[in-house]
């Protein structure tokens, strides 16, 4: 295979890779932190708006390292700086 | 094979991967969220629209890294640049 | 092997995979939705419509990611446009 | 090997993957699921009606992903469109 | 190896590959579901008969699938139609 | 090697690896099965007579599985059509 | 390697691996039952002829599925008829 | 392939397993820590300006690790010394 | 590598995994016996005699698997009909 | 490959990886004692100040191990004596 | 490589792999063990000569499946039948 | 690849490794003691002298065994004895 | 390779695995032991001597299977009777 | 590769590997005793002397197995028999 050829089937693998991956952990987490947070309203109904507050701040945290994973496999498929080199030669 | 074959090759069985495994966290954790939402109801009935409200926060949260993974596979099937570049060619 | 040959192979290996792997987690996980509702109800019978109701929408939000890998293998199989391209040379 | 070899292994080896694979959650997760109703008509048995139709429902949601994987190891068997184009040639 | 012994080798291996591991959950599920079978049983004996029914019913959906694995299994040994077309050439 | 020696090796490998992992499961299963009956009449001596009728018919329904995979190695050591075709050629 | 080499070389590999794996889950699952049985005598001394009985009847099943793989081994190394067949050759 | 494709390739595998693998466990770390914040505020409203700040201290540690697997990813895509040198002869 | 070679060194790697790996569950269920017998010992003083026993029956149950284990790589070791066969001819 | 490309690939690999995983269970870990930091404010609000100093100094313990790492992986980029070593000849 | 050095090696394998992985369960399980005994004797400080002599009865059936793989292992290194037949033609 | 290369090769890639995989559980252990002693102090505040004394003499022997992994690291990068004997031919 | 590097090579890989690997478990139920004792002397300080002699007979007998490692481990390396047949031709 | 440098590589790895492996759990077991410790005095500050002594112990017993893999690591570097043979020919 030729060096063109090469890295966009690296590219591809890698883009697929580090979304697939790197969304799983982050999805279980979400779900641990919301369901820590229904067991709380259930528990204790009048802290539901400092609950909510906080999970969506804790929400917000953890989708952040699902979306560095994203990033990445965009950065791979429409910026890879590897492949505007070894195009452009 | 020619590169056309091995970049076609590669975008499927990405394809299929990254759906397929991506898939699997984000489903466990809806359970998860779900499992807590209907054991909070139970405890807390008066507490249903908070705790339905949450929910689908949570809900739309945990599903968008599933998304994530949908968009990845759906851009590497229908709208994959280096495919372009190279039937381009 | 030529080209017809490696691309069907390999949509075949993804169909089987993609279905076969992505269905497990969310049947997983709505057995552990409605194992959570049987209890729910158990304790709290007077709120079975309200559980009922949040279960079906959560089996829901669940089997779209099972159908996500279906869809995928689905296209794979019926709609592959890797598969049309090569064909149609 | 020829095209038609192939493909003809590639669809037993699939098939019997899909299957075996794609049964084994289902069947964990529908005996979780019977488990919990067992357990909740011995708690509350004025429920049981309830119960069981919701355990029902649940089965036959669960049930669903597992027919998926079958579906798709028939048609590898019986159905197979790559499988029809080669002996077709 | 010619196509008639490569087909009859993957046949075996996918025979027993299906039944082996495909028959592991299920098994254990039922194991579940008859250990809360009895726990209920010990913990509400007069709910018995409603037990054992509902056990019934959830037994003959777990078994069901492990009676797919083992219909694929007996159809890729005593029914594969790509035996017949190849022996049949 | 010959078509008869491999398909030979395949058949023992897999008879002995549906037997030796496909009986895995069944085994822990029944183990748990009988932990919960012991428990149950340690709990509730009286119920005896009902739980041990349960178990059983739960061991029977459980040993199926194992015997399925007893059931597909002894075909394949001592009912094999594939040795038969190829032996009788 | 000679086709008897093989087959010999063969049978010994899945002799020690059905027995070696498959006694594992067996012995673990009799460990379970007899601590389960141990538990509810020292929690009802006055039923200890039942649950004495009754792990008895367990284990005795549980067994049948080690010898099931002993069994195997046995019969690959004493009674293969592959073995046979081609040394009688 | 020629030292520069080869070294391409390497950096966008690492940058995406970097990223990818190296996300999963802050996320879930993070979702432990933001699940048992919530289970703390609904224990003890009264002390939930010291756990959201201990929290957001905890999360920022945590995040801190995400972030050094981050950091090595964009050095390996964009300040990477050996492909500086490589591409520089 | 000659027959007699071949065989040899199959023999000695499943000697030695047949017992490595085949004592491993047995040890840890053992200990899980025991360790249940002296928590119901502590728990039930007067009963240790019928504990004891019961102990006994069971560790000679669990042991026997390991035996088996242990038989087969003895067999293969000092009475292996295969070496036999080879070093007569 | 000539060796200064390979050594170079040895490096990227090496230090994508020892960060990837390396910083995975301080990541864990320190979510664990945030978690029982919180838990321990909610159950102790007055002892938040010994606490919160514990939680900074375990911390501390903590992320040094994933400096370790992060240290290593820096030096294999940017001081790797083995690079130097090859390019200096 | 030659017949004695192939079988010299194949035994060195095998004696450490049999030794290094057969003493784990067994280690494990004695740790088991000697945890229970010291929470009964915390527990019925009176029975202790009972529960100090059923654990020395258990810990010697599990030390015995150490054994086992030690005698396995010491055989192949000084009593190994193959390699007397190799160094003796 | 020549004897130089190899070295330093395998040099960096035991030197990544060793620190990567054996930072992972002192730091998971020192998360858990951490715990401990938040835990300890919030259930026991008088005796958080005690407690935090403990503590770091604990963290210190558990630190050590990351410290033994980091030094055969710094060993291998900047004190390798192979590295140095090589390279002084 | 030759004879006596493929033996040296081998028994410095059986000796490291041998250790590496045969000391985990050990360590890891040593500390289960120490654990359940401390936890036994804060419930009945009264029976600590018993407690701590048991402990210590516990703890040699545990020891005893990672020496039974170690020892394999040093056998190979200082009293290899391969090794001594080897270099004695 | 020439017996110099493999037995350099060898040596490197498992030296790497010995030591990078094998103390993972004896830190996490060490974690597990503090923990434990800590708990104990928590619960019992009379005992804490008692506590503190055993604890020293039972971390002095759990650290030897590190050594012993820190021993064999610094053996296989800078005593190596098989590389003193080597090198001296």
């Amino acid at each position: 295979m030729d060096s063109i050829t090469t890295i966009a089937i690296t590219s591809i693998i890698m883009a697929g890779f580090t979304t697939g991956i790197g969304c799983l952990l982050p999805a279980l987490s979400e779900g641990k932190a919301v369901a820590a947070a229904l067991g709380s309203i259930a528990q204790q109904p009048d802290a539901s708006p400092t609950i909510t507050r906080t999970l969506f701040v804790g929400l917000a945290m953890i989708e952040s390292t699902a979306i560095y994973c994203f990033v990445v496999s965009m950065i791979l498929i429409f910026a890879n700086p590897f492949w505007n080199y070894i195009t452009a030669i």
